[in-house]
């Protein structure tokens, strides 16, 4: 169960049997649209806020992947979820729509992996028999809490990324056919005094690199035991300043064999600066395109860490530098064979 | 382990080895003063900001309960807590002090509770040795971003309550001697339309009484099981609405064994309006004022029942209505004579 510090190995192997994701007009016209369950060619989804959007894809997320599972909403025991909205409240309207007992978590870009890593050890404990565990994301209403309203037309400099506008869960089970979640390191916040808050993958790349290493070391393998290791959203400056400090810390990794959720999202041609980020690249990303992979076997084992940067406007206003954290959850199909 | 659909029963009986507690001077001249481990005299702390001031206080009551521990801080697998500020900082920036793997969680001052019941979850699940579990609030901070700042002066109604300037938090272990945590009922969120931003415990009333009515029923106990159940702030409106509840749902309650850390944490003359509340006055006055009375054989059976509004400054002015949840913990000493 728990090996090393803060390392978990899940005996009971949880199952992921479905999985439930949407993305915007941007997402569609991204890299990747056949992965993504549901797309919208508006940001507003005919509601009155952003927020109130962001709510609704959540929603459709958790009742897509419900509906493609053959159980009911009633038998689904949590529903554990957060994003990056103030007081989370497109997640928490979004449990009041469901109607499950929730658990509300913020560890901003890394609450996906925060949340399936607690997920899988509830059910690994036998405390559910099925959880709902997600995160979402709304370009429009990130800017406009975190930096400027997108109508005011702010430029950014190319450090800065672009939120994904989405939603992505998972429906994770005692047992069942699907991926399965294998093991987990928790993060800790790692704060290299970084104060640019158009420069986040600079700022989590080293929170990325000390969460993998102790998996890696704690687990007792080494990068190529995975197919991939797919970061959250680092996007370009956080890929490479990852890949230098592995490569200072003396830790193999195969670049080809290390790819970014917020690199993998959008096109080339996409205007999206440094790459993609927010609550929900990763889950989109993971839950859409990478599982589909594996479910055709195309990849067996994967690594997912979800990097999050743990500022708010005030603390950048109070001058604080901006802490981050990176959590990693180990899926893997079962199968040794591509 | 799963009782019903969301009641947990910890087999393993998590135990609560040393605590923490810390309040401000509105603290320090209330009814519990002798039970606050530190109290300070004013609500700075030598910090900048409110925001740091909470820092601080998270900082000590973790520190407090370390060093009232026989063990060392880097035995600690995981700090799990959070708190009312936007994207958590003061909780966030305590877990980058304290160099602690780290789960955010946002639930309003439904936190502790939230936290109490994932920690004994992983403990009892083996997925930890120690677990520092908490949260904090800070008065002025929370009225700057929820309301206006005090300095303003604006006048508030008597359903109104009183944020408390505080933290607490137990280090929660697989074994060892004290209180042990025995059971845990997830809340789900509860919506009755209310939108009066200045009556939460009126607003948050029907979810205590969702959760306490579904423990009782999911662990086959009646009321009279406890010597105690203990509401988070629902303050003197908030209570009355619960009671008439409980009546109309047939429930059982005896008055006098059912209280509110709202109601407890200050004297009956200090200007609180309809009661204390915040993220900070369930924690500081469980683990504080009613773990002391167990610790003296007082007490061997509390169920606490921490209840949270999950609205946010921008829902309000969305004209949404204010969701609620709350999670119930029970605490025992495992001695049945007082």
């Amino acid at each position: 169960m728990l090996m090393g510090h803060r390392t978990w190995l899940f005996g009971n192997s949880p199952v992921i049997i479905s999985t439930g994701t949407v993305g915007g007009p941007f997402e569609a016209n991204g890299n990747i649209p056949n992965d993504i369950d549901i797309l919208h060619e508006d940001m507003w989804l005919n509601q009155d806020s952003f927020e109130k959007a962001q709510q609704m894809m959540m929603e459709e997320a958790c009742q897509h992947a419900i509906k493609n599972s053959q159980i009911e909403k009633e038998q689904v025991s949590f529903f554990i979820s957060g994003d990056l909205i103030n007081q989370i409240t497109p997640t928490s309207f979004t449990a009041k729509t469901l109607g499950v007992p929730y658990f509300g978590l913020f560890n901003a870009c890394a609450t996906s992996m925060e949340s399936l890593a607690l997920s899988a050890m509830i059910i690994n404990g036998n405390g559910a028999n099925y959880i709902l565990s997600g995160a979402s994301s709304h370009n429009a209403a990130t800017e406009k809490q975190f930096r400027y309203p997108t109508e005011y037309g702010g430029q950014k400099p190319p450090t800065a990324q672009w939120t994904v506008t989405g939603a992505g869960c998972v429906l994770l089970a005692k047992e069942g056919t699907g991926p399965m979640v294998t093991s987990a390191t928790i993060g800790k916040v790692v704060d290299m005094g970084m104060t640019d808050p158009f420069n986040m993958g600079g700022a989590m790349a080293p929170a990325a690199v000390d969460t993998i290493s102790s998996h890696l070391r704690e687990r007792g393998i080494d990068a190529s035991y995975y197919d991939l290791i797919i970061t959250g959203d680092l996007g370009h400056i956080g890929r490479e300043v990852s890949l230098d400090l592995f490569h200072k810390n003396g830790i193999e990794i195969d670049e080809n064999k290390y790819v970014d959720c917020g690199l993998t999202i959008y096109r080339e041609g996409q205007p999206v600066l440094a790459g993609a980020s927010g609550a929900a690249c990763s889950a989109v990303v993971t839950y859409g395109h990478f599982l589909n992979k594996m479910k055709k076997g195309e990849l067996n084992r994967i690594l997912v860490v979800a990097t999050g940067a743990l500022h708010s406007p005030l603390s950048i206003y109070q001058k604080d530098p901006i802490p981050c954290i990176a959590h990693a959850v180990s899926i893997e199909s079962g199968s040794d064979t591509l």
